[in-house]
């Protein structure tokens, strides 16, 4: 499908796994005319350009300029410093205090990016938005077509951006093929602490009891059943992204951990005390989750 | 591939996932020529002759005296009160106190079913497996073709089994195309709690725990992506199963679930401190994972 936005400039900064995904689909769709990438690091930046996700690599300040549209890929604790530069530039390099230009980003949590441009002059031009998908792998060579493919993107406080910027941001969306929904970034955070960071989580935490328990690595590898293997993937995950990710969304996190924690603790004590009948019961619970997730 | 033990009568007591998907393979590649198949539930049993995965019902009895080999395929609750009863029935039916019938058990936990027929008379007759694979399905209905193909299967004590039984279980998991593991029941129970209990613990509390925060489904249906999927997976597992699994490998898991307790508290604590150093480290190790798990 070809979109109606043609010939459209589009800067990504951040060429890891959800800014090179995002490349190759908005190429491949006709979405970005062409693709400016930024990336810190030097080896990224030379296997995003050798794997041809981007057309060229650029430093920030002309990839802000020759970009007609920004996207913000980076882990969310250098984004929350790039953001108000990318629109202190959008100011610069205004007619009469206006653009057209138009930056997203794309991170998992919302409030402190949020509140680090709540009062710039081009809040306007900013789109809040989390597209929810990826995989445990991550840089250049983890970047593939398809990977937001029927996912949801959530949009935060749209009110606070133009219309038009919106509009371009859900039109970015629709060509990714996914699901839109809308919220504001203090619930965005609330809720994707509940349902997404929680399980990184739980499964960093497996995994760092397995290794200390297990101390044969050749009995991991043997027992490992795809059950165990599903479980224990996310804690594959990138430290860079989920660092300041947990940072950033601390007291959400950590009320739902002390649930969890509470959970563990009542499934410890029932099988402890060699109660089947309340180990079935928190079993049958946890079904529940049948209803909803396929 | 045609088996060398053709023509052989294979009786399966548990007609669900494990002993159906058992029954289809071993049809198919032709090492049973006839499955009789015994199932307690009415519905399951009238389910597993319509579908197909047996060519006959019978009872317990009927069953074990028409079989050349029995394999229980129940929870392994259920498994400690019928394997006395299937060596029972093979002494009974034994010429001069000697027979060539085999029974195996598929369970995941050994050291109860173990000690259930340690002094039994016919203990030889009997060999203990744990094919590790699954699905978080159940029933009859969740059977499938090649569910064991390319998997690890334990085989525990088999000094305590004849070694034409042993050879005979390991002739049925060359079939189903899986990597043979000998291990004692102990260790059986200690490793599998460290991979593979641990694991349906920690996906049962993180779906109670979504399930008590996220009062709205909507909201974990839109902002489950693949990875909160994939974590909470297995907490759709039967209850049937995995009430006897816990109960009776209790101390292992408890001991490994006090680990895990503990990780998380460090993780909870290093997120509460703001020390982002502490958190990068823990994410860090738990990626080391990475070189044992696909």
């Amino acid at each position: 499908m070809r979109h109606a936005f043609v010939s459209m400039k589009i800067g990504i900064i951040g060429l890891g796994l959800i800014g090179g995904s995002m490349a190759i689909d908005l190429k491949r769709k006709g979405f970005a005319e062409e693709i400016i990438g930024v990336e810190a690091d030097p080896v990224n930046a030379a296997a995003a350009e050798k794997i041809g996700l981007v057309d060229r690599i650029a430093d920030f300040q002309e990839c802000v300029d020759s970009s007609d549209m920004v996207i913000l890929a980076v882990p969310v604790g250098a984004a929350v410093r790039l953001l108000p530069k990318v629109l202190d530039r959008f100011a610069e390099t205004a007619c009469d205090g206006r653009t057209e230009k138009v930056v997203m980003d794309v991170c998992s949590t919302k409030e402190h990016l949020a509140r680090s441009v709540r009062y710039h002059p081009m809040r306007r031009n900013y789109v809040a938005s989390h597209p929810m998908a990826g995989t445990e792998y991550s840089g250049p060579w983890a970047a593939m077509p398809g990977l937001y493919d029927g996912h949801a993107c959530i949009i935060c406080d749209s009110e606070e951006s133009s219309p038009k910027a919106v509009r371009l941001v859900e039109r970015l969306y629709e060509v990714l093929n996914m699901r839109t929904i809308y919220m504001n970034s203090s619930n965005h955070d609330v809720h994707t602490a509940y349902v997404s960071h929680i399980s990184h989580v739980t499964s960093f935490a497996l995994a760092l009891t397995v290794l200390d328990k297990e101390k044969d690595e050749k009995h991991i590898f043997d027992l490992a059943s795809g059950g165990f293997s599903s479980t224990v993937r996310l804690a594959k995950s990138s430290p860079d992204m989920w660092t300041p990710i947990l940072s950033q969304n601390r007291d959400n996190v950590l009320h739902v951990m002390d649930t969890y924690i509470d959970k563990m603790n009542a499934f410890r004590q029932a099988i402890a005390d060699g109660d089947e009948d309340a180990v079935r019961r928190l079993i049958e619970d946890a079904n529940r989750i049948r209803r909803i997730i396929r």
